[in-house]
């Protein structure tokens, strides 16, 4: 058997984390999985994971635990709670949270981790659910070099673009600065295709045209083409999109940044959520947008 | 003589019309040149166009007629002045405004055109000083179907990605949902830089990671790099853009459209010029940001 090998446990395998964990497990990995809704694992004990009762079970066997969960408050209780990981995993373990979560809490957690000797980053990730299947993930790190050096192997398995942008908390940090341009971004793709559709151009037309101009992008390539076609499925949930954007705006304030791009898209998708439109993809603002008389 | 080559008059040689005229004039046609500062003609005339003394002169000469100038002010009087093209050229040329320009005034100068049998298209470009350089332009263009066919080989000549969008208007039209979704995303930009290095995060690696996920696009990925550094040097002027963003929301009010990040977007332009930073890059915005006292 491959030394290189470790028991790794991955906590929280909706749409993101299955395709990440099922990597690890085509790799070699001894895989031990816990999710909430125990259905949602179904696929990879498939595949050969082991299942888990709880957080407290995996984290006694595994080497490398990875969470990719919902909320920071989800995140603080798997790792610090009563029954968190960080009391039951042997010292030397390695914890990643991979989830978009708040770098205070990344912070808070890698310091009480070092109190069992535990190796904690904070690696959240941006690439949607296609770069999570294609392992085709960007992951920003944050956390001590010796901890990331021998995580790296594992987050080789699930990305491509990999970098350690500072101490526990500069991943989210990182995170936080990739959702705050693509708030603005998602605003601006919006009012372009209004715009186009209400000035009665081909809107497909005008996306081909401008996909190698100045206004080209992730966003516009590949969440231009759904808004045209009235396509709102999730790929990233509008619901979980606030959720960064109110983390960033908390730090923000802490900071003292004025964001007037930041805080006119968190208005937004709030009156997206008000409206019920949480669970649809996150760009259905351009729901919003179409309905002028909302906002 | 290759008989598809025809007598090409270009009005306008600055940063962007100079590279454009230039591979005309390497594809072999010949090229007759008037522009208000002559001395940025010079480099054109050593390599074979000849110099027209003014926009009657050489409306006169040509069989296809370019404009790539500064305001839509400019465009009227080239156009439909006392001494426009329009009154002078013969009939059966083509006129195409590459200017980033109104779209009712395109409207207008197609209408006009007509009364002399001119064909008119309205053609502004994506892809800045080095899509100019490197012929690599997208190309918006609005107008009737036979003049775009005629005029596609030379469009060719300068660009990539050239769509006819619509009737006479659209191509201009199209620039500006092109410059919409550019608005935004320089918002966005400048505040997740902004954030970075507020946060004491490495602003260039955090860079690196976000290029290939959810926020990456050209303007990241070339101004980004340029903020950081503190390079504001102009390939697209601040003043240009505050121009194309007037023009474009004077036809939201028109429309009726609701446009938040637009407007949040001219106003810190707005900001911008006031503050004398109207001929430095459009990326100097991020200079605003940095000075968190002035919006």
């Amino acid at each position: 058997m491959n030394t290189n090998l470790r028991t790794i446990g991955f906590i929280g395998t909706g749409i993101m984390g299955k395709s990440m964990a099922g990597h690890l497990l085509k790799a070699g990995h001894p895989l031990l999985v816990y999710t909430r809704s125990a259905n949602k694992a179904n696929e990879l004990l498939d595949q050969g994971a082991k299942w888990c009762s709880s957080p407290v079970e995996l984290a006694k066997q595994a080497q490398v635990i990875i969470t990719m969960i919902g909320y920071p408050k989800d995140v603080e209780e798997v790792y610090l709670g009563e029954n968190g990981i960080l009391k039951h995993a042997a010292s030397g373990t390695i914890v990643i949270d991979m989830t978009t979560s708040s770098p205070e809490l990344a912070a808070r957690i890698a310091l009480e981790a070092k109190k069992y000797q535990i190796g904690a980053l904070d690696a959240p990730v941006t690439g949607g659910d296609i770069g999570a299947r294609d392992a085709k993930l960007s992951i920003l790190v944050g956390g001590d070099a010796a901890t990331y050096e021998s995580a790296l192997p594992i987050l080789q398995l699930m990305g491509i673009n990999i970098g350690l942008l500072g101490p526990a908390g500069s991943g989210q940090h990182g995170k936080m600065c990739n959702q705050i341009v693509t708030a603005s971004t998602m605003m601006g793709v919006c009012e372009g295709l209004l715009y186009a559709q209400t000035a009665g151009l081909d809107a497909n037309q005008v996306l081909k045209v401008m996909s190698s101009g100045a206004a080209s992008g992730v966003q516009l390539n590949t969440q231009g083409p759904k808004m045209v076609k009235g396509d709102f499925a999730p790929g990233f949930m509008a619901e979980h999109f606030l959720k960064d954007l109110s983390i960033a705006i908390g730090e923000c304030e802490r900071m003292k940044l004025h964001m007037p791009g930041l805080i006119q898209a968190k208005k937004l998708y709030t009156i997206l959520l008000e409206q019920g439109m949480g669970r649809e993809g996150f760009h259905a603002l351009f729901k919003l947008y179409l309905n002028q008389q909302t906002h």
